[in-house]
């Protein structure tokens, strides 16, 4: 059987969440509708977090408004708590992203409270969920945190084993919120994942901070998993670590796929100039290597 | 049995060779008596080619010399042609890097004759080579070839099995000249030279131009090999092609490797200062991402 590739586009989200000046709200929707007609039909538009924390996505709600129209995007939230939610399910949101840390360190980092107190909250949450709404599940640091160092695998397993028992109809984000998960580890923690649950669709999302990126994204297709996080021009740099980059480039993952050849549905020729118009937002950190190269060699 | 990873350090031929701005001899020789102290014991140290064609390497006699003290040092030198072994033979070198296209227009391009050609010189030398000398076979474009494009597999084993029909007791480098290997190519090259030619020691030269050198090494060690070249700093980009970074960065390599739990025998606390000078060498370009994200993690 012939295997696709789905990469979920997370610029406007964690790509865009970091930027300091203000993005205007008119060029974030024309970044979302250029994804789109690129082919990248999945993409998290936005958040409802506190925008005293996060003011770059304060106008998430309007974005989703403004691209309501685009018949093939499926527009994703993501959602720190279940005031998130509430937000997201009142602004029209029907795919919501829910993360929790699976290391205490960090969700106390991210949301004030242990693990444990957050995976009661979202057993609640799901339970209360209206019929209709898509649910994905991001276990952060699922495999390295930035306070307690590499995570211990079935520690790991055990916290996502938990948090399904509330429900398996669920697509998980393993996260490689440091980007020092390396190939072995991903491949790893991938396959026992899939083999355990094989219910549950899994999604990987990386970092390409460390130049690993892409080799992390072959490991766990090469483990079977078939699903990704990217980000156009490789945005998501932490803009308090000068030179760290952030996501993995949605035009390498792409570049990468069809040299595979595996098909992901997006057209690499429409995303370079949009990745290259995102590489220049004011403020960005951009990352990822396709772009200057294909530039170079159309220059050759 | 655990296995370790060897990398060869390139950044003195392959690395210095495309940049401007002559590097002083001093200055080459004190790269690679730290790259030697950092752990990094086999460094290809120059190349006896034209020196108008490559002006940058012209000292190449100089630096074999100024580090022959170095008692574990393996210095290889990168040879194109025979009146290029006789010249490293004249010097004093005793373990050459030859160097063939499988690929017959980028062969042209190199030492402007057909591949068969080179097939048959390279024999020559080989029956020739005094005892004691030590060879490494490079076959360039062994994945893709910048005029020709992808390479196909079956052509390229037939080549190798006519190369290694001379000697078979040589270390072969698959090279991926043009950056345009994916890891499945890797893999499936790699898998089957492997278990065709168990006799003889083969490598993975790749590079990071279009984002894939770590993707390509992970592939590489999961298929079996244990043989990597890399350059400190990614240098090696072509001066030609703006953006288009070069071999992928040591630092990288060592980072991942150790991450996976790889004895590399290098000491990166060690190699980054030393990387860090050489990215700042006057018309280098260089790659990696590893020496940004350690600096960066330093400075959080």
């Amino acid at each position: 059987m012939t295997r696709a590739a789905t990469l979920v586009e997370v610029a406007p989200r964690d790509g865009f969440q970091p930027i300091g000046p203000f993005i205007p709200t008119a060029d974030k929707i024309e970044f979302i509708r250029a994804a789109d007609a690129a082919g990248l039909h999945r993409i998290e538009i936005g958040s409802f977090v506190n925008p005293k924390a996060v003011p770059q996505l304060r106008d998430t709600a309007e974005v989703l408004r403004a691209t309501a129209d685009l018949p093939d995007l499926d527009p994703q939230i993501l959602v720190p708590n279940t005031r998130g939610v509430d937000l997201a399910l009142a602004a029209g949101a029907t795919h919501l992203a829910y993360v929790i840390s699976a290391s205490d360190a960090h969700n106390r980092n991210n949301v004030r409270r242990d693990t444990d107190v957050s995976i009661t909250e979202y057993g609640d949450m799901v339970r209360a969920l209206p019929p209709g709404i898509r649910l994905r599940l991001n276990l952060a640091t699922s495999f390295d945190c930035p306070f307690d160092g590499r995570m211990d695998e079935g520690f790991v397993l055990d916290r996502l084993a938990r948090l399904l028992e509330h429900c398996s109809d669920v697509e998980v984000g393993l996260c490689d919120t440091t980007g020092r998960a390396d190939p072995a580890h991903v491949a790893s923690l991938v396959s026992t994942c899939l083999r355990r649950w094989p219910d549950t669709a899994f999604l990987f999302h990386g970092h390409d901070t460390y130049g690993l990126g892409l080799a992390n994204i072959a490991a766990a297709w090469n483990a079977g998993l078939n699903r990704f996080d990217t980000a156009f021009a490789g945005l998501g740099g932490c803009p308090f670590a000068p030179g760290a980059t952030g996501n993995t480039a949605t035009e390498d993952a792409v570049w990468m796929f069809r040299r595979m050849g595996v098909e992901t549905g997006v057209d690499l020729d429409a995303l370079i100039p949009l990745a290259v118009r995102a590489a220049a937002i004011p403020g960005a950190q951009p990352g990822g290597r396709v772009r200057a190269a294909m530039i170079a060699a159309c220059a050759a």
